[in-house]
């Protein structure tokens, strides 16, 4: 519950926002209590990112088995990309600001790694089965360029983000560059 | 000069880390120089901004016209890729720390928006002397996907950084998805 208020918290305030004291208040809960529990700033931090984590990885484990065509893995990807950019806004950009903050803080970028690693590996697998080569450094690219899509519509030059049409235009070219087997 | 060391102190120490004492000290200038000329830190943050969207132009202004075939185009996405990974990534670090704070502060929101808008628009005009369809919101994705690639390995689960061919083989399964004319 208090690493659920810290992402909150970083999402709407950013890393310079994040104090014990804000995610209390976020939290509802008594001044002290998260330090009580995360002494410090960078306990702080590694809790967002173990939860931020455990939070994918239980979305992975429920999730179906994955898709079996390049059109199955275009749907899944539009579907994916537009949950982010609708309802899960908070977590991206609290992975963000935790992602530049690793870059200050080598443990959190071990725990971010950690925890990339699981959606790659899956996204891999699933290349893989559609006959593509390099599934690995392919499945890497792709989530980095969906992120980079996500960033984009959230934060960057792309907002407001675009509607389920203009997502799935977008996915189509980028599945078809990292499925493409004919080279 | 001061906007200059802004952006370094953005990339070193994150947006919780610029404050105008920084500024000051990593510019090596007398305490209160930045504020004298940046009054709140409001306008620090938009000086940054226009600065790197300043810097940017420039080099796109230098530049030679743009590639004339796909494999081109890959050429020169591989070599403004390498660039900010090897030469740049302060740049981009800082640019991201000010994507992120601009969802918080819509005036750097615009400011951005209009930086990003010039690089997009001279690879749309790339993509269209190729004979792409839609090049404009492809050229949008694509800029968004290689930021996207540049994101996950300077920050994100993809450190360390690829190597020249790893890049490569990135880069051109990518422009291959957005410059695809057959459909």
């Amino acid at each position: 519950m208090l690493a659920d208020a810290a992402i909150t918290v970083l999402a709407r305030s950013g890393s310079r926002g994040l104090t014990h004291r804000a995610v209390d208040a976020a939290a509802g809960l008594a001044e002290g209590t998260s330090s009580y529990y995360f002494r410090t700033r960078s306990a702080l931090l590694q809790a967002c990112v173990e939860r931020l984590a455990a939070r994918t990885l239980a979305e992975m484990t429920t999730g179906a088995a994955g898709p079996a065509s390049v059109d199955g893995l275009v749907t899944a990807c539009v579907a994916v990309l537009g949950h982010w950019l609708t309802h899960d806004h908070e977590r991206l950009l609290a992975r963000w600001e935790l992602a530049l903050e690793s870059t200050r803080r080598p443990e959190l970028g071990t725990a971010l790694r950690d925890a990339g690693a699981g959606v790659r590996e899956r996204v891999a697998a699933t290349l893989a089965d559609l006959g593509v080569d390099a599934p690995r450094r392919r499945a890497d690219d792709l989530v980095a360029c969906l992120d980079g899509l996500a960033f984009d519509q959230l934060a960057g030059a792309g907002r407001p983000a675009r509607d389920a049409d203009g997502l799935r235009a977008s996915v189509t070219d980028l599945v078809r560059g990292f499925t493409a087997t004919g080279d």
